[in-house]
Formats: C-alpha cells, sequence, structure tokens
C-alpha cells in the first residue's frame, strides 16, 4: 500500500535517516523546487557524541535530542515520516517501509552505523551493552545503577565484585570517554551515594585489541590518554582480545578471565545499509559511492555518512565513520542536486577534515587538527565549545552548557535515577 | 532472609516512601541517636504536580525527579534501600520486602496514593492512561505522539479522528491542569508540528461526575477554571459519568459515546496501604491514625500523607490527600519522636491549610488562600512561584524556571520525543 503523503507535482527526495548527514541535506534543499521527505524510525535527531553523557547520568535525554519535526519547521517544502525502511525497489523506484510505499525521484541513504561485533560468539553478545542510541544509553545508565543497589544487599562478596566492576571493551573514543566519565564518578560521586560499598573494590577495565588507544589519533596523543585515564584508575588492557562472556566472566585470549556483570561493547561499527542493491554495491557492509556520493550503478541514488564507502587517494579504506563526513556529505550531494538544477556541473566530494579529538573526564582531552596536536585543560576546553556548537538547538545548547557547568563546580551528577528499570536477556 | 543494613546499636526508624512526607521525617530526624532507613521502589523522589508537564513535553522527567540518594547524603544517620514492600509483621516488628526482611523500632507508613478507578469495569480501566508516577507519565507523551504519527497517515477518517482526540475523566487539579496544557498545545506547537492535521477537528473532552469543576475549590474558582478551559477550546462535560470504554470510544451515562484512543483517567486517588494491619484499620482504603498520626493500635507504627486517614472536626472525612498534609504530618511524626525521646510531652496534629491552586494553561490559574481568592495572572504567577519553591533540590529549582521561561517566549515544548514507543493492553 502507498504511504500517504501530501500531493505534489514536485519531484520527491526521499532521505532515509535523520542524523548529521540526513538533516544537513534536508536543510538545504529548503527553497528548491522539490518536496523533500524525510524518514526516520526516530522522531528525533541523536547528538551521537554525547551519549556516554546520558548513560552516566551527567545530561537528560532531552538535551542531546531534536525533535525532527521541529527541524522540519523551518523547511516548507518537507514532510517527515517516522517510518522503518524494510528495503529499496530500484526498478520500480520506491521503498518499502513498515507503514507503506513511497515513490522517490532522489534517493539519499543515511542510515548511519550498528554495533560491530566481528566474529564476536553471537549469544554472548547479547549480554553485553551497548550505546549506539538514546533507548540504550538509559539502559545503561539503570543497568550500572541497579547493580549498585545490589551490590550493597547481597552476601556474596564474589557477587558484589561482579556488580560493581564494569569492563568496556573497545579503546576508540567511545570507550576511553565512557571510561573516563566512569572513572570520575567512582572518585566524586558514587562514594557518596553508596557510601556503604568499598570503591577502591570497584574495578573498571578498558579492552584494547591494538597497541594503543584511540588508534585513530597520533601515538603522542594515544600515550596521553592512556595516561589520563590510568590517572581515574582504570584499568587498561592494551593487545587483549576479549573471546567471550558468559554473563559473570570475561574471558581474554591471553588465558585470563575478569569477573564482571557489566561489559559495555564500543568495539566496533559497521554500516547500516539497506537491503535491495546488488551484492557488488556492498563493501564490508557499507554502501560503496562515486565521489559524487552517487551509489555506484545509479543516477539518481545517493548514500552518505557512516553506512557510505568512498575510496579515495587518502582513503584507500573509505572515509572515517565520524559526523564531519557525513555533514560535508550531504554537504556536497545537497549542492549538486542544486546545480544539476540549473544545468551547472557537479562537483566531486573532497573531505575537509577539520580534526579529531576526544575527552577523558575532567579537564581533561586530547585534540589533533591541522598541523596542531595538544592535550589537557586546553584541548578539553576546545572539546567542550566544539561540541556544544555542533549541538542541534539553541534550547539544547544552553541547556547542556549550564548543566555541564553546575556539573563542574558540584562535582555532580543528578540524574542518577533508574526511571525505566533494565533486565537484560539472559 | 534478613535484608542487609549497616550493624548499628541505634534505635531503627523505617520509612517506606520517598515521597514528601517520607523525606520530610527523613530530614528532621537526622541528627538524632536512631537508624533511619528510608524505602521506595524507585530511587527517586517524584515532584507529582508537575507530572503533566512531563506527559505534555514541558519538562524532562529528571527536572521533577531528585535522587534519593542524593538526599540521604546529608543525613548521615540514613540508610537507602529501593525496595517494594511486601507486607508488616507488627507481631515481630518486621516488614517483609522484595529483597529481604527488616527489624524496626519505629515504623512509619508513607506510601502514598495509587489511581482509584471505583467500580469502573476492570478491563476498560486497563485501556486508560494514568498519569501517578514517571514512567507513566512518558507512557502517555509517547502514546499522544504515536497517535499523531498514525493519525497522519491513515486514509480513514474516523480512525484519524480516534486517534487525535483525547479524554480526560476527572475534572480535579490534574485532569484541569493536563487538559489546559493540551487545550494550549492545540493552539500553538502541534499544527506547527503537523501541519498535515486539521486540529480544529481534534476533541479534548473533559468529563466529570459533579456539577463543576475543582470541587474542592470555591464555586466562584470553579466557574473562572470551566472559563479558562473552555477558552482553550476544552469541551468539557459536568454531570456526566462515564460508564464504560472500549479502547475506541467512551460510553456516557446520557446514552452518548466519544471516539478517542486516548483517555486519561484522573477522577480519583486511594490510599496505598501496606498489608498485615487488622481489618479495622482501613478505612476506605487509607490507614486510620489517632491525633499523634500514630496507627490505631500501635504506639510505635505510624502513617501519614494520603495513605493515612486522620479523621477531625474540620476533616470529618479525613483530611485532603495533597502535599502539604504529608509534609505537616511528617513534620509532627518527627517532632514528636524527639520529644518522647527528650521525655517531653507529644503534640497533636492540627493542620494548617496554606490554600489550594490550579493552573489552566499560559498566564490563567486560580487560587485561594486564607480568605484570598483570585484567578487570572496573578495567580498564575504565584503558582509558578509556589511551585518552583517546593521542587527539591537547587538544580531541579534552576531547571524548571529556565525550562518555563525558555517554553513561556517561544510557545515550544521541545521535548516531543517517542524515547520508548508505548503499547497499550489491548
Amino acid at each position: 500500500m502507498d504511504l500517504k503523503i501530501p500531493a505534489t507535482t514536485q519531484k520527491r527526495i526521499v532521505i532515509i535517516g535523520g542524523g548529521f548527514g540526513g538533516i544537513e541535506i534536508a536543510k538545504r534543499l529548503k527553497r528548491e523546487n522539490l518536496q523533500v521527505v524525510l524518514i526516520d524510525k526516530h522522531n528525533y535527531h541523536t547528538f551521537q557524541p554525547l551519549l556516554y553523557q546520558v548513560a552516566t547520568g551527567g545530561l537528560e535525554p532531552g538535551s542531546i535530542a531534536y525533535p525532527l519535526r521541529k527541524l522540519m519547521q523551518d523547511i516548507p517544502n518537507g514532510v517527515f515520516r517516522m517510518a522503518e525502511v524494510k528495503n529499496v525497489d530500484t526498478a520500480m523506484q520506491k521503498i518499502h517501509t513498515d507503514i507503506g510505499d513511497l515513490h522517490y525521484d532522489f534517493l539519499i541513504i543515511a542510515t548511519g552505523s550498528t554495533t560491530n561485533f566481528f566474529k564476536f560468539p553471537k549469544e554472548a553478545s547479547t549480554k553485553m551493552m551497548q550505546m549506539k542510541d538514546i533507548p540504550q544509553a538509559l539502559d545503561l545508565r539503570s543497568f550500572i545503577l541497579e547493580n549498585f543497589e545490589k551490590a550493597l544487599i547481597t552476601f556474596d562478596e564474589e557477587l558484589k565484585e561482579e556488580l560493581i566492576n564494569i569492563a568496556i571493551v573497545g579503546g576508540g573514543p567511545t570507550g576511553v570517554e565512557l571510561a573516563g566519565a566512569i572513572g570520575e564518578m567512582r572518585k566524586t560521586i558514587l562514594p557518596k551515594d553508596y557510601p556503604e560499598l568499598d570503591f577502591s573494590k570497584m574495578q573498571i577495565h578498558l579492552f584494547e585489541s591494538g597497541d594503543r588507544l584511540l588508534g585513530a589519533m597520533h601515538p603522542e596523543n594515544s600515550a596521553k590518554s592512556l595516561k589520563y585515564v590510568k590517572d581515574f584508575g582504570v584499568n587498561v588492557w592494551l593487545n587483549t582480545i576479549v573471546t567471550d562472556y558468559d554473563g559473570n566472566q570475561i574471558f581474554l585470549n591471553n588465558g585470563k578471565t575478569v569477573r564482571t556483570d557489566t561489559v559495555i561493547w564500543t568495539a566496533g561499527v559497521k554500516g547500516n545499509p539497506i537491503n535491495g542493491f546488488v551484492a557488488e554495491a556492498i563493501v564490508n557492509n557499507r554502501i560503496a559511492i562515486d565521489e559524487h556520493c552517487r551509489v555506484k550503478g545509479y543516477e539518481n541514488i545517493f548514500a552518505i555518512g557512516d553506512v557510505a564507502m568512498l575510496v579515495q587517494e587518502k582513503y584507500p579504506k573509505g572515509h572515517p565513520m565520524v559526523a564531519p563526513v557525513a555533514i560535508q556529505q550531504g554537504e556536497l550531494v545537497a549542492k549538486n542536486i542544486i546545480r544539476r538544477s540549473k544545468g551547472k556541473e557537479v562537483k566531486p566530494f573532497k573531505y575537509f577534515d577539520k580534526g579529531i579529538m576526544a575527552t577523558v573526564g575532567r579537564n581533561k582531552a586530547v585534540l589533533e587538527s591541522n598541523g596542531i596536536r595538544m592535550g589537557g585543560f586546553i584541548a578539553w576546553l576546545a572539546w567542550l565549545f566544539v561540541h556544544v556548537l555542533t549541538l542541534i538547538g539553541f534550547r539544547n545548547k544552553i541547556v547542556v552548557t549550564l548543566g555541564w557547568i553546575y556539573n563542574y563546580f558540584t562535582y555532580d551528577r543528578t540524574l542518577r535515577l533508574i526511571i525505566r528499570p533494565f533486565k537484560r536477556k539472559e
């Protein structure tokens, strides 16, 4: 059945995904003679870089989410539909969704990424926590807090250890930032909230298969971030692969085991393509695109951001799966659509790498950008500044800034609320 | 099995319920030679008067919740346990909870109230929404927003009507405030978010079995509040009893029916007593107490707030189930425990009625207090002021104030997020 949509004589561009890339295109096409249909399974945009702060009680979910319908208020030719896309029929130029089918003239696939467990045992992976969207971040918050409540009342010392320990798999920015935030909580707020627990016994483990943290950054920054997380008392295991998890113990490739009830997997993401393309179009779970972000073999279908794989000279394995790539590709595709409508020549994508940064708890961060490389307090201020600036929505910018100022001076994270108790599948 | 709790030579007072009354007692006993154990099924205090603003996207749940462990940080002799109390064994002086048993020397029952469906058909009641705690308020927010998304895409005009209509049963403060908030949204934010829907067709119904709204207030204020909600386009049905609901249609005692998918029951609350008392101690679901708030027949068991029933000359049917009664009874019980420990005489409870107020959307409220009676803008400012002042926690006061200022000037409610889709039992 066809999806109900306002009738129009305009050509229709359908954007699947309201992440950084998708909303960039939608905003840039607001004055064009096109019907812009934005589709997302949520009714809000998620600012993923700050999910770990929702998970650790520093920010409310509403501060890092932005209602997509509010965004569409500024896009007079825009239509929003909350739907899950099942697949695309490129011959008929239609997408199939859980609420109906929709014809497109142009299609943008901006579906982002999902957690990549690689070859990790599937049963074990279901016992781990993830942190790719807001419900998962809230589940993680509830799960950790519930475990502290349970640890308080158990007479079993081994179980108590298991309940208060936290393990993070993956030493990329998400893993490092989360480890830093939890390390900071152990020092500051947790001993106040749970005076009955001995937090010197709480272990925070960070497992990284490579030989350094933040592998995408300069080795000097890797070394700094290693020092920072260690200063927060995190046990960092480099060159260590987590091979299995039974819900109580992590098994490592060096033969050792670590007891913990909470394991957060941040060791990888993979493209989240939609079905309907020929197998050759999919490389490493990402959709292969040309330099105009067109899906190979199609004139009117584009893919951008994490889900897209563009091999260029400087990026033989594709571009990094980060927000700036998605935003810049969104900008390029929108501009090229406008150029083409005016009979102008389209331009190829060229990534302008503004740099990369990661924070590790209070006052500490590392960044590198165009030859500059630094760590410490200034890098941390830069991190705060960039993240507030790139948050969507004026209200969110204000709320996050004030929240951070409050948390900074009070050493508090007031959002320690178990609003929806989370039961993990066992 | 006994609940694990820090060993002490102090006598133990167990407070069941972290509402207004329970936390009042806990705070007032922080310097006494007693172990103060606070028990709640949530790990946070809920500021119930503002739940309707969470349900309508005006406030984040974190702004009206306060972590009970943060509260206990200021109570050095305090212990918190997140638990559900099953029953009390008064002979053994023990309570039984889902996490273990606990001996008490003094017991305070401050378990508040739950929704009262009276003799309304049980099956029909499960199809209605409630708004007594934060998860319910979030469910309501999701449910309404999801219904608008569904209404957009249906070709069935009757179903569309059903999806966008909202009915509220009960013309007390909760029903009136909720009707006002939804009426305001229909005027301001909803037409912007859903330009494809015709909101002139959206009906907001408010059913009241009595002959006026806000039956606890002066008839003049009832008349004013009736005018206010009508100004927001709410259909008010006085002298009307909802007799049944099949998930699509409400059936009324006047033979009429009203189509709606969303029905919120705010028509009554009842005490939420715990099991273990003799039948005579329970009157109308509330625990009968004497003028010292002692449960009749027990020296060391007290009940306060909504769950307690104290008949005094001015209150032949018990005191109103509102926060000030709970707070004042909590204060009295704490002071009497201190007085008794010093060999002083205990004092009886005397309710100081500060007045009563209700708001009906932007700029409008009614209040009466010690002979003063007013409505309109000044009453609305007073309502804002009193609610911010009585919110627990400095951060919450600030966040709510700033949020209200933002919402007031932008006519916006940014928290229109479907974070946990809600499926109603059918």
